[in-house]
This record gives structure tokens, C-alpha cells and sequence, in this order.
């Protein structure tokens, strides 16, 4: 177990009509606010007139539309309403593409000059607005994290940056504002949720408690998401799922851990380039992942996997088990309706290579559980095809 | 799963020489310190003077002798101290009861009249000192938690108290400061943990998330507790043991759920009365309380229990298997080396009465997992004697 500082503020409100405290939370950090939202499924299902009567007292700016996959350009629109309007605070109504380019936003308020260079230069950060989040997707665990993912079209890239200034102040987490979730938003959220624990779980360094609650968040999502797919207002699963999804992402499942991710790094170069939803590339991905660094190395960890994540029972070999943990990982996102092949999603190998590159040079795969190279960054793409 | 609220803003530092991040994490609060502790452990392990030379820049008050169930007179002094020497901030080192007195210290010190008076009304507390923490002893998770149990033996009582004004800033965790931690306290530790646990997962209301994290920590717990017993300077055991404690009562395993309590109302009567550990008296108490509360409405709990925490095998009559993770339980305290009676302490039957009807007027009894009544109390106390 390594050392580590925890510090995770954020002030959450779970359960049903928690967005009822928002006034009195936010009436600290100001009377303008900037109410981001994406494509307007808040519009639709009634969020957005629920919040725009609760904060009638405040100045309400909007920037709505939201990208899937939120853009510098957006970012920089955000923080050129701030100059023009002199906003105190953003609220962010939406699922974690809403929360990142917010969080950027909040940031780049401060920034002289455009946001990219501040997302590439992210160590320079040190201010930003007070953010507020109404969760409405559980996937990302952005609403309780410092960490936000940026794209830029014009150069194909998709960046990760940290910053705790950054960190939400509030994050109302209502299971209800997830029911009109479509199912496979709830299955590719559900797959953004395992993966996050699986990044922390297959890791250099071995640290029970953050295991311990890996494991059982896993089981969490394993045990829910086929409920909520079933029966999308069925209010614990959605609950559960909502949980789950946030203490995957606030940082405790990586305390004493080495943190150094590995199919993030190739999902993002696969989503950076192609019309594919995160959680959906991730489990395409994973799978494949998992089989190409099972070794005498790694084959007690992922035993460990498989009976204590997927209740298999312990067998003379070792590698039967692992491998039956992951033909149950593997078996799971079939039965959540996530297609398990990049050419499902239209994806050939033309730019393998070249995504195998950035990957490696964005990501710390070589500090990663097992060190990828580019060749094995290919190899697994090349498994996932 | 209940609504809830979650907000732990604790900084903490996990790991070797976390120390010495103190001065600058400090120098915020002011410059002078009231440095708190026990009965002089730390001047044998040498902490206190590594401490003093750490936090040479500033001027330092000392209150040392805080007794292991900390009483108001205590209290009451260092509020004195605070008046005529006009201190920025407390630095407990020590365990739970250090830290418990220094939180009641820290409210006092803004509290007009006698500190009894303020634990009686805590929703008056409006105010408290800074604290910061250096752990020594893996138990009671006062570190991350707004909570403190203060005696008054003038009236036999011990008095839990709930503020958020005392929740510690900072919370420097480094498992070697528990090398010298002695057998009992390690044992009567680990059981305080587990007790936390225990409490939060039999509860009324069903939380997998929550759940799954307590069964997690009570392995570590199960895991460790008897290495670090075997090998006292056992860095993973004893670090394993310190963030269990801390993730035991930091909130997170109580999310979502009742949160009333059993075992511990029952215990704090002992341990008023009696000169018994807290945490050796949780460890008698809590397989009593199981078999006394187990029936066909807490069978199905149990038998998770039995086979999640313990790694029983499911087996075909549930009273068997609830009843094999019972004494699973029963057996571990036997094995870490604590007494399974009160006998064993001295402790006879003269008191159950009174002890049974503070129980019930003080604790939540009535709203517990199985409401306990005063009778009950008795029950449970003559089935540990």
C-alpha cells in the first residue's frame, strides 16, 4: 500500500428531491448562475422546469447543448459568457460529457488565452468558479472528482486534466432524474463504472481495502444494471447504480494504488476518432485487455477477480479460473446489450497504429498493471476488431 | 436505501512520515498550538520529539494525561487554557480518546459554562477550534468523523456527541506510529472496528453499496487484526488495520441506511460503570447481541454475513449457516486474545437494571435493527456474563 492524500469536499446530496437544497447551497457562491446542460433530455423530462422554478431567485445564464464528447471550442463559449455576464457559479444539469466541460469551463474563466492550452497545461491551473452538479447519468463519477476529458476535433485528441480546483462544491444525486436513461446509455454507463474499478482494481500495487471495496461496487453494478435495464424506474437499482458510480471515481478506490490506467487511454484514442460511446468502447476493450495480460504474473489477481467479483468458485488451475472470470466479464456486456467487436461500431484498423501512439504517448501505459507497448496496444485493438 | 447527506472534508495523509507535511498544512490555522495526548506513549516512541522539532515555528501548549475515556474536567481545562493563552488550533496525537477530548476541547473553547452542559445540548454548538490529528492507535475513526464520547464519572454517564463543527482538517495516518500499540489495544482495536461495521450493516434498511464496502473492511479487519498481532511492526497489517478504522466511520458504511445503533449504547454503559475497554467490551457483547436478535425476520442478514464476511459455504438450513458466522465471530475475538465475558473483567449482574434503562434513554434503542427493550438489555447482559 502506498502512501496517499485523500481529500475529496464535494458535499452530496442523495435521494429523491435533494435538488430541493440547491437555493440554500448555492446562495453562498453568488446570484449568477450558469446552468450547462447537453442535448436537452432535461427539457424533455421535466428537470429543466423543475430547476428553472426552484432557482427563480437567481440570475440563470444558460449554455445548453452540450456535446456527447464536450469540445474545446464549447468550453471557450462558456468562458467567454463569463467575461461578458460576470457569472458566480455554474450548475451543471446533465451526466459527466456536462460536468467536464463545465468543470473546463469553471477553469478556463481564469485562463488568459484559449482552453486547450490550459488543459495541456493543466498543472498551471489555479482557479476556478464554484461548480454544482445535478446528476442525471450514472457513468462517469465526475460529480464527486477533479479530473475532466476534453476533445478537440481539429487535432483528433481527447485529454484528460486534474485539477482539485475543479472538484464540484455540490452534487445532488437523484436515482429519478436517471429513469428516462436509455437502456443503452444505462448499459455503456454501467460499463464506464466497472471499468473505472477494473483501471483501480488491476494495479501494480496490491492494497486490500481499496480492493475489498472494489470488488463489492463491482457487484454492485453487476447485480443492478440488468434490474434497471429491465425496469428503468425501478428506484434502488437506479440507486445503487448512481452510488456506485460515484464512489468508483472519488478517488478511494485508488488510495495506497499506483493509478496508472490502462484501456482509458485506448478507449479515448478510439472515441477521439470514431463515433463511439465511451462506456461502449470500454467494453469492447476490457475483455480483450484482460486476456492479453493474463500471465503467471497477473493470473493470482485475476483469479482473485473471479471469485470474488464473479462468485466462481476456486479451481485446481489457475488459468481456467482467470479465464472464467473474464469470459464472465466478457459474457456480462453481452447480456447488458453492449456489442463486443469495434466493427460493430464500424471501426477498421486503419488508424491502429496510429492511436496505438498516442495512447502511449498520453498515457502512462508503460507505468501501467502490465506495461503496454504500442506493438501491444495494436495487438489488443487488433483482438477487439 | 435511505436519502442521505455526505460530506467528509477531512485532508488526509496516509503513509510513512506524513508527518512532515504538518507545518504547512497548519500555518493557516495560526501559530499557536495545543498539543493533546494520552498517557505518554508518544514520549516513549519518540513521536512527541519528533513532533516538537517538526513544529518548531510554533508555540506549542501542552495538555497530556487525556485518559482513556476521556472525562469533562478534562475537557473543561483545556477550554481554560484556550481562555488564557488564546490558541489558533488543537493537534491531538494520540487514539480515539485523544482525538474525542480535543474535538470536545475545541467546541468548548466557544461554549459559555461547563463543557457536561454542552454535550447534553450539542445542537447548540455553533463553533469550534481547528484540529488536526496524528493517529496512533487503529480504532475508533474519530479521525474522519464529527462525533466524541465524553464521561462524567461524578454521574456514571458516557455521552456520545455529534458536531460538524468538529470534524479534524487535517488527519496525518501513518501506520508505523501503531508499532507500539500493545496486544490488548490492537485486539480491543480491532474489535472497535468491527463493531462499527457490525452496527452499520444490521440495519433496517438494506444498502448493497454500503454493504458491500462493510463486508470488505471486516475481512481486512479478519485478515490483519491476527498478523499485526503476530508481527506488531507489520507495515501492510498495520496499514490495512489504520484506513479500515477510518473507512469504518468516516460515513460512507452507514449511506443510505438507518444508522441506530445496538451494541455500542449498550457497551458505553459498561464502560462508564465498569474500568473495562471499549472496544474488549464490544468484542463480549456483539456475538451475545447476535443471538439474541437472530429470528426469521434477521436470518436472511446473518446468513450474507455467514458467507460474504466469514467465506462460509451456502448451506441448505439458514439457521445453521446464520448461526456459523456467529461463531465465526465469537471465535476471531477468542483468537486476537480478548475475553468473552464479563466475568472476565470483574463484571457482575449488580448494575444490568440501570445500566439496561440509561441504554435504552441515552441510545436509539427502540429504532435499532431488532428494537431492544430494557428487558432485552438485561437478556443480552446475562448472556455475556
Amino acid at each position: 500500500m502506498k502512501s496517499f492524500e485523500y481529500h475529496m469536499t464535494t458535499d452530496i446530496l442523495f435521494g429523491m428531491g435533494q435538488e430541493a437544497a440547491l437555493p440554500d447551497r448555492l446562495k453562498s457562491y453568488g446570484k449568477k448562475i450558469l446552468l450547462t446542460y447537453g442535448g436537452g433530455s432535461i427539457k424533455r423530462n421535466g428537470l429543466y422546469d423543475k430547476l428553472r422554478v426552484l432557482l427563480s431567485d437567481f440570475e440563470i445564464f444558460e449554455l445548453g447543448g452540450i456535446e456527447p464528447k464536450p469540445r474545446v471550442e464549447t468550453v471557450n463559449r462558456g468562458a467567454a459568457l463569463y467575461k461578458r455576464e460576470g457569472i458566480d457559479m455554474i450548475l451543471a444539469v446533465g451526466g459527466g460529457s456536462t460536468v467536464d466541460c463545465s468543470k473546463a469551463i469553471a477553469a478556463a474563466t481564469y485562463w488568459e488565452g484559449d482552453a486547450w492550452d490550459m488543459v495541456v497545461h493543466m498543472d498551471r491551473i489555479t482557479r476556478a468558479l464554484p461548480i454544482a452538479v445535478v446528476l442525471t447519468l450514472a457513468a462517469t463519477g465526475s460529480e464527486t472528482d477533479a479530473a475532466a476529458v476534453i476533445s478537440n476535433p481539429n487535432t483528433h485528441e481527447k485529454l484528460l486534466f486534474f485539477s482539485p480546483c475543479v472538484l464540484p462544491g455540490v452534487a445532488v444525486l437523484n436515482p429519478e432524474n436517471t429513469y428516462t436513461v436509455s437502456p443503452f446509455q444505462t448499459a455503456s454507463g454501467s460499463a464506464d463504472i466497472m471499468s473505472h474499478v477494473i483501471e483501480n482494481y488491476f494495479d501494480r500495487e496490491q492494497a486490500f481495502v481499496p480492493d475489498a471495496i472494489n470488488e463489492g461496487l463491482l457487484r454492485a453494478v453487476i447485480r443492478y444494471a440488468p434490474i434497471a435495464l429491465e425496469k428503468p424506474s425501478d428506484y434502488e437499482a437506479r440507486a445503487q447504480l448512481m452510488w456506485a458510480a460515484s464512489m468508483a471515481l472519488n478517488g478511494l478506490g485508488s488510495t495506497g494504488k499506483n493509478f496508472a490506467w490502462s484501456c482509458h487511454y485506448i478507449e479515448h484514442e478510439l472515441s477521439a476518432m470514431y463515433d463511439i460511446t465511451h462506456g461502449a468502447g470500454l467494453a469492447v476493450l476490457t475483455p480483450k485487455w484482460m486476456r492479453f495480460i493474463l500471465s503467471e504474473y497477473t493470473v493470482d489477481k485475476f483469479c482473485d477477480y473471479a471469485v470474488n467479483v464473479w462468485g466462481c468458485e476456486r479451481s485446481e488451475d489457475k488459468f481456467t479460473l482467470a479465464n472464467r472470470g473474464i469470459d464472465a466479464t466478457e459474457a456480462f456486456f453481452k447480456r447488458i446489450g453492449l456489442p463486443s467487436t469495434l466493427s460493430a461500431f464500424g471501426i477498421d484498423d486503419v488508424h491502429f497504429s496510429m492511436m496505438a501512439e498516442k495512447a502511449c504517448r498520453i498515457g502512462r501505459l508503460q507505468d501501467a498493471y502490465v506495461p503496454l507497448s504500442e506493438d501491444d496496444v495494436v495487438k489488443i485493438l487488433y483482438m477487439s476488431l
